[in-house]
C-alpha cells in the first residue's frame, strides 16, 4: 500500500482473494461486482494476479513459470462481461495443494488434477449452456464462441480440454457437430463419464475432430503460456493477453469464452463480449501498450543449472528472516520493485530500480516505523 | 464444499478473503456487491467469519478467544447497507502479523497496534463524514449514529475508540459537543495528531466526556466480546450480534455505525439502517434464533491448566500430519463438525456429532480419493 500512501490515497477497499489458480478470477469478479454495486464511488478498480509457479525437482519442475497481470476495471469497458452466462463448479479435492508450510512447493497428483480439471470443465460448460439457453431461448454450442481461453498450466491440457468441449457438444446433440464428427464419436457414445476421462482412444479421436476448430478458436490464445510456462493465477489472463496481442481490433463484436480453474477445486466458465472502444481504452491501444513481443524478446536466457541454483536459494529463504538480497539488479527491467532485505522481525524492505535502468540511489521504501 | 456437493449444488462462487481481522468484512462487502451486481442469479449468499485467536504464553494470551459467525445475504433485508457512506483506510504496518509459518501465534506490537487502530479510526471517520456530508448536504456527528459497533479485541480499546470519536467531533466543531465538553477538551486542542494518541490526560478526559454516550450507544454491543474474548474476523459481528440480542425490535429505524479493523492494516467505517422486516427475517426472530443467552450459558468452564495443555497440543499439531484426534466429543454441541484425522498426505477428515448429541455412527465425511 506504500505506493498509494505516498499519494495520500488510503481510502481503498479490497483484500487478497485466495484459491489456488482461481484467486485472480475471484478478485476480478469481486472488482467487477463492486463497480456494478451501489457502493461504487466512480473510481477504477485494479485486479492483480501474480504467482511464481515453482516445483520440487522432478517432472513438473520444467512446467513452472512466473508472471504478474494487472487489469484495470471500470464502466463502459471495451472488454465486457456477459454476466448472466456463468457456470461454476466447486468440489473437494486434493489434486494440487500446499500442505507443508515450510515449503513453497506443492503436493501434486498430476493424473487426478487433470481429471478434476476436465470434470470441472464439463460441469461448468453444462451450467454455462443451461444459463445461456434459459436467457436466449436457444441451444448453445462451441459455434457460438469465437475464441475459448483456458487456464493453461501446459498446452497439452488446453488441447485436451477443447477436444473435451467438442465431445460434450456431441453428447448434447449440439448443432456444432457435423455428420462426419458424429460418426467418429459414435463408438464412444455409451462410455460412462469416468470411462470417457480415461479413454486414450476417445482423447485421440476428439483431438483429431477438434483440430480445425482448435486452430481458429484456441491456438491464438496459446502464445504466452507456451513461452512462459505455468503462471497459476495469471495463466488464463496471460492466455487472454495472447489473444489480444494476436487479434486486437479484429476482436470487436466477438464473444470469448473463459475457463478458469483452481485446484482444490473451484472453476468458472464465463464469457466476454468485446468492442473496439475509445482510445486510450481501445483494443488496438491495449494490445500496443502491452508490447508482448518486446517483453518476450527481453527475457534473459540462463542455463538450467543457474535456474536450479536460484530455486535452492529460494528454498533456503522461504519463510526466512535476517537476510539481504543480491545487489546485482542487472537482470531487472527498469522501474522494477525488488526485495532488498528481510530483517530480524521478518519485516520486508523493497527498492525500485530507476526508470532509466540505473539502480535507485535513494528510492528505498522503508517498511518500518 | 462437501455439504453442498451432497446436495448436488456445486455451481457456487466466492473464495477466501484474507486480511487479518478485516477478512470477514471484505467477504461481506464482496457478497453484498454480488447481490447488487448483474451477475447475481437470485440465490442467497453466505458469509462465514471464523477464527481461533490464540497467543503465545504472555500477557496477550488471556485475551484470546474463538468464534464463527455466519451471515445470510439477500435482497430486501431488515439489515441494509447505507452503501454510499463508507470510509476506508489502508496503510502499511507491522502491528500484528504471522511471519513464522511454523507457528499459529502472531507477532504483536501491542502499543503500535493500538495507535494504528486509533489512526485508522480517525481516517475512516474523516472519510465517512466527508461522504455523508457530500450526499446529505449537512454535517455528520456521532449524534447521527444510534449505535456504534467496533472491532473488539478487548473492551478497553472499544472505550478508548468511542472516546476518540467524541474528541474527533470536538476537533471538527461538530454539534454533538456541548459547551461543558468543549471546556474540558480545550486544553488539548493544540495537540498534534501524534501527541493526541499518546496523551493519557486526553484519554482520561475523553472517556469521562464520552461516558453517557458510551453507555447508550456502545455498551449494548459489548456482551459477547467481553464474554468470549478476541475472535479476529468474527469480533465486530459478535459485537453486532450482542446489539441485536439486547435491542432486537427496538433497532427498527436506527442507524448503526460499524468500524472494522484488520492489522497490516485495512479498516472501514460503514453504516447499516435497520427495519423490523418480515418473519422469518425479522429482527425479533433473528435475535430469537441466535439464542445468545443459551449459547453463552452452555459453555463449559475448564481450569487454566487445561487450556494451556490444549494449546500445547495445538502447537504440536499445527501444520502437522499423520495423527488422529481424541474420540471424546462430549464437549461438542450437537451437530458440530469436527476433525477426526490428518493422514500422511496431510489430507483432513471430518465427522459430525449427531443432532441428538450422540457421536455419529456413520457420519464420517471422506476427504480422500
Amino acid at each position: 500500500m506504500q505506493i498509494f500512501e505516498k499519494c495520500g490515497n488510503t481510502d481503498i477497499e479490497g483484500v487478497d482473494s485466495t484459491n489456488a489458480c482461481y484467486g485472480g478470477t475471484a478478485a476480478l469478479f469481486n472488482c467487477v461486482n463492486w463497480v456494478e454495486s451501489s457502493s461504487w464511488d466512480g473510481r477504477y478498480g485494479l485486479v492483480v494476479c501474480t504467482d511464481s509457479a515453482v516445483y520440487a525437482e522432478g517432472p513438473a519442475r520444467p512446467t513452472g513459470g512466473a508472471a504478474a497481470i494487472v487489469m484495470l476495471i471500470g464502466p463502459d469497458a471495451p472488454i465486457a462481461f456477459e454476466s448472466k452466462y456463468r457456470g461454476s463448479h466447486m468440489a473437494h479435492a486434493y489434486d494440487f495443494y500446499k500442505p507443508n508450510l515450510a515449503s513453497e512447493y506443492p503436493v501434486v497428483d498430476g493424473k487426478l488434477s487433470q481429471t478434476c480439471y476436465l470434470m470441472a470443465l464439463d460441469a461448468c460448460y453444462k451450467h454455462y449452456c443451461a444459463k445461456y439457453e434459459k436467457f436466449e431461448g436457444k441451444q448453445f454450442s462451441i459455434s457460438d464462441a469465437d475464441y475459448i481461453v483456458f487456464h493453461s498450466p501446459y498446452n497439452k491440457l488446453v488441447q485436451k480440454s477443447f477436444a473435451r468441449l467438442v465431445f460434450d457438444d456431441f453428447t448434447r446433440g449440439a448443432s456444432s457437430i457435423d455428420e462426419a464428427a458424429k460418426e467418429k464419436f459414435a463408438p464412444f457414445s455409451s462410455l460412462s463419464g469416468d470411462e470417457s476421462y480415461q479413454s486414450r482412444d476417445l482423447e485421440k479421436v476428439a483431438q483429431q475432430v477438434a483440430k480445425p476448430l482448435y486452430d481458429s478458436k484456441v491456438q491464438p490464445t496459446t502464445l504466452i503460456p507456451k513461452q512462459v510456462g505455468n503462471m497459476y493465477t495469471a495463466s488464463i489472463y496471460a492466455a487472454f493477453v495472447s489473444l489480444l496481442h494476436n487479434k486486437n481490433s479484429e476482436l470487436a463484436g466477438k464473444r470469448i469464452i473463459m475457463f478458469s480453474y483452481g485446484s482444490g477445486l473451484t472453476a468458472t466458465m464465463f464469457s466476454l463480449k468485446l468492442q473496439e472502444g475509445q482510445y486510450p481504452f481501445s483494443l488496438s491501444n491495449i494490445a500496443s501498450v502491452m508490447s508482448v513481443d518486446e517483453k518476450l524478446k527481453s527475457r534473459i536466457e540462463v542455463a538450467p543449472e543457474k535456474f536450479v541454483e536460484t530455486l535452492k536459494l529460494m528454498e533456503h529463504r522461504y519463510g526466512g528472516k535476517d537476510f539481504v538480497t543480491s545487489k546485482d539488479t542487472s537482470c531487472l527491467a527498469p522501474g522494477t520493485y525488488y526485495l532488498t532485505e528481510v530483517d530480524s522481525m521478518y519485516r520486508r524492505f523493497y527498492s525500485q530500480k530507476a526508470a532509466d535502468g540505473a539502480p535507485a540511489a535513494n528510492g528505498s521504501i522503508i517498511n518500518g516505523h
